[in-house]
């Protein structure tokens, strides 16, 4: 089953979309809103698949479905907790600038609260007010729970998710250092994140749905170019049920929480760092990978942060080269 | 005006509160609840406001209100973000670990993203897993925004004010030096914070609301001894105004954001560490408060942090020493 939400005020509007993102139905019989359904899952969600099902045969009143008219899934949140789940890339980071990365980091997961008051649409345009914050785009899964209690297993955690999406987690990196330093973690530096048209539920995903990992590759495109092909199931040292699992350790999660797997990135065969796509890598998730590749590589980074104009794609796509979740593209623009 | 939510779903039920607290009468007609009036506040101010006179004036049918029958008047949000206004507090706790304090503390605010997926109401116990953990309460001042603006001066950050109210900001002290040097801030450290019965409008408070800071004292009591009588309008280094300036900075805030002061706390007169309440001083909102001082005086910590059975209260009051808020009156119990 896939759903969206269409623009409507604050929360939009609930409906349930073809498998092949052709088509929509209007939902709001069902819950008003995609957050209104996960409050009350397992009331709605046999209402919802048979619309799904419905749907998906032709056999109700259907809509187009226009990614352009799609709001973030879930256009507000109650919680946005993004981890850090490709510890590779946390040592790039941290062997660009010449620190140490504590033995740690390979079991305890890093993860952050995000700000889940306004996300953006998959197409909406990234407001950069200052070029020099050095905006960049993070290309990552997500996956939404219902209620996790307190304390809950990776068992338990795994179980309570109700959908899998994508997100461009934009960051503004050249404010990072300087909030880091202070000791409190990311604020200013994580503007809103875009999320993916749909968010679709793990048994959609067949066999690229397992083991708590997505197995598809996270494809990006920047400008039009191929960016990014990372596999987003390789190199995930926590799957989203440990992840969960981790920020439910002192406190309950509500229904509707979203937990993202951080910037989805892949060692290169030979072990080493990954190579462009153009090298016959799989390239990056995020500029800041390729900046401290180049640094590492060359001594200073190369690759410029984005700017207005910049266009960003992100997608993945099933074993027929459909997009899953849709496309999330975007364009910086200032302001 | 002073607002509230009886335990009631996951939302709670809108109330207006009678300006004594003895009193309530249900807003659904006017919305459903907090978040929607918050959502269309411009829309039904008014209303609301004509709800809380009839109620003042015994004019409309009315309920007894009980403190003990509201959950947090945003049982869940989409935004808390927790400043640390009194830096007093902050080179306190660096002091007793020899830590030197950045000079640059006093200008650039401290501020994280706490989880708001769901919030104790006034008189729930406080869950508490693991004794170990060193479970802490926090008093602090918070308000409520409506829609802030991204890049937001701090005279339209104040305008933005919609309530004030108080929290119990739970810490799981021990946890908190490994996050922190992990450096992505706060997470399973910040188990759910406790709010105040009700939130009240700034001119509710009359001169005790001005410069964007409460000007009330902030009474604690554990385990019914006193041990704050902080006042919330010293020793504020950065007002409301500045606070939510800052979270706005690269983003823009959704209506029903929370923001918090930090931990209040007052330098002693002789511009040295409070003294005890029982010593004459004005005592401190949270325990690691004063076991800093006994570090630094005496060369460890002596007083325990929280277990449970313990009892914590947070008040203000106005000058008729009448509780503004109502009172936030929690047991620590195991599990």
């Amino acid at each position: 089953m896939k759903l969206a939400s269409l623009k409507h005020g604050r929360d939009g509007r609930l409906v349930v979309v073809s498998d092949d993102l052709a088509w929509c139905a209007d939902a709001g019989h069902i819950a008003p809103t995609l957050q209104a359904a996960l409050d009350d899952w397992e009331a709605v969600e046999g209402a919802l698949r048979n619309l799904a099902t419905d749907l998906n045969h032709e056999a109700i009143p259907m809509m187009r479905f226009h990614e352009r008219e799609a709001a973030a899934p879930l256009p507000r949140a109650y919680q946005w907790a993004d981890g850090s789940a490709y510890v590779n890339h946390v040592a790039l980071v941290r062997q660009a600038r010449g620190a140490e990365m504590p033995e740690t980091f390979w079991h305890d997961p890093l993860m952050y609260q995000g700000g889940s008051d306004g996300f953006l649409g998959p197409r909406d345009d990234i407001p950069l007010a200052d070029e020099a914050w050095g905006c960049d785009l993070e290309a990552e899964v997500v996956v939404v729970t219902g209620d996790v209690p307190a304390g809950a297993s990776r068992e338990q955690a795994l179980a309570a998710v109700r959908l899998v999406g994508l997100t461009n987690d934009v960051s503004l990196r050249n404010l990072i250092p300087g909030e880091l330093a202070k000791g409190f973690g990311f604020f200013q530096s994580k503007p809103a994140s875009a999320f993916s048209p749909v968010f679709v539920t793990p048994d959609s995903l067949g066999d690229a749905w397992a083991d708590g990992k997505l197995h598809r590759a996270l494809n990006v495109d920047l400008n039009g170019q191929p960016f990014g092909r990372a596999q987003a199931g390789e190199d995930m040292t926590f799957d989203f049920g440990t992840l969960i699992a981790h920020a439910a350790k002192t406190r309950a999660l509500g229904a509707g929480t979203i937990i993202g797997s951080g910037t989805v990135s892949n060692r290169d065969a030979n072990g080493g760092p990954g190579k462009p796509v153009a090298a016959g890598g799989v390239g990056y998730s995020c500029i800041a990978e390729v900046r401290m590749i180049e640094t590492i590589e060359g001594g200073k980074p190369v690759t410029p942060f984005l700017k207005a104009g910049d266009t960003v794609r992100i997608w993945a796509e099933d074993e027929r080269h459909h997009a899953i979740f849709g496309t999330i593209e975007q364009t910086v623009i200032a302001g």
